[in-house]
């Protein structure tokens, strides 16, 4: 098992950067618009895996509706899986609720699904296809 | 920065280990009972960072009103720092809310202390003294 990243809703991008940056020494290493998502990211290194800090574009979006929903807060565990459309299937056996039923392109054009925490301990779960290596 | 782990606040923690171990191929490190916070806890390899899955012992405590008031969910994320006493000072100073005033043991022997959410954007935020190298 390997954490990619965590991801975290906030309303203000800008303000929760500073944050992290003052409190912790945190370094911004990549920023996307993530239409499809309707969210701007940016992504922090966090030593072993990452912090996606996650805003909204607009007054829609399941990020915007998290945030009406329960206010700032952790919003996605994002895990690397070798080979995504299997994990997909295996977690269907398992009998996990998927809410992309195969893969999608997420931040930086990574192949990635989300699975449905009601299935999953309550914790909403991003699988992302590790980078081919070599 | 440099995530350690990322607490989840689970009801039963077997089913937990159960499901992290067949969606993910995660593997338990270590299990403590933390009677001061009121938790069994169990940790697992996440790659860069840990899985703590924190099931409440008995009826009290913050884990058992966390899961309450919320269900099932990431409870909070802890960040290794070098020095935890000078990172609570530097904390106050940029207005953060402190749950712990000064250091205190966790799980492991390591000293933590925990920053209040209204202050971090919505995330419970602990901070754990990195071990000493050499």
């Amino acid at each position: 098992m390997h954490l990619d990243h965590v991801g975290v809703a906030v309303t203000d991008l800008e303000a929760a950067i500073r944050f992290y940056g003052e409190t912790l020494g945190a370094v911004v290493t990549e920023r996307y618009e993530l239409a499809h998502d309707r969210v701007r990211v940016a992504f922090l290194d966090a030593g072993g895996a990452l912090i996606e800090l996650l805003q909204p574009l607009g007054d829609e979006g399941p990020v915007f509706r998290f945030l009406q929903r329960r206010g700032e807060g952790v919003h996605h565990l994002a895990f690397l899986v070798p080979d995504l459309a299997q994990a997909l299937v295996d977690a269907r056996v398992h009998g996990q609720r998927l809410i992309d039923e195969r893969p999608r392109p997420g931040a930086g054009g990574r192949l990635i699904a989300f699975l449905h925490p009601v299935t999953s301990h309550g914790v909403l779960i991003e699988l992302v296809q590790a980078p081919q290596v070599g």
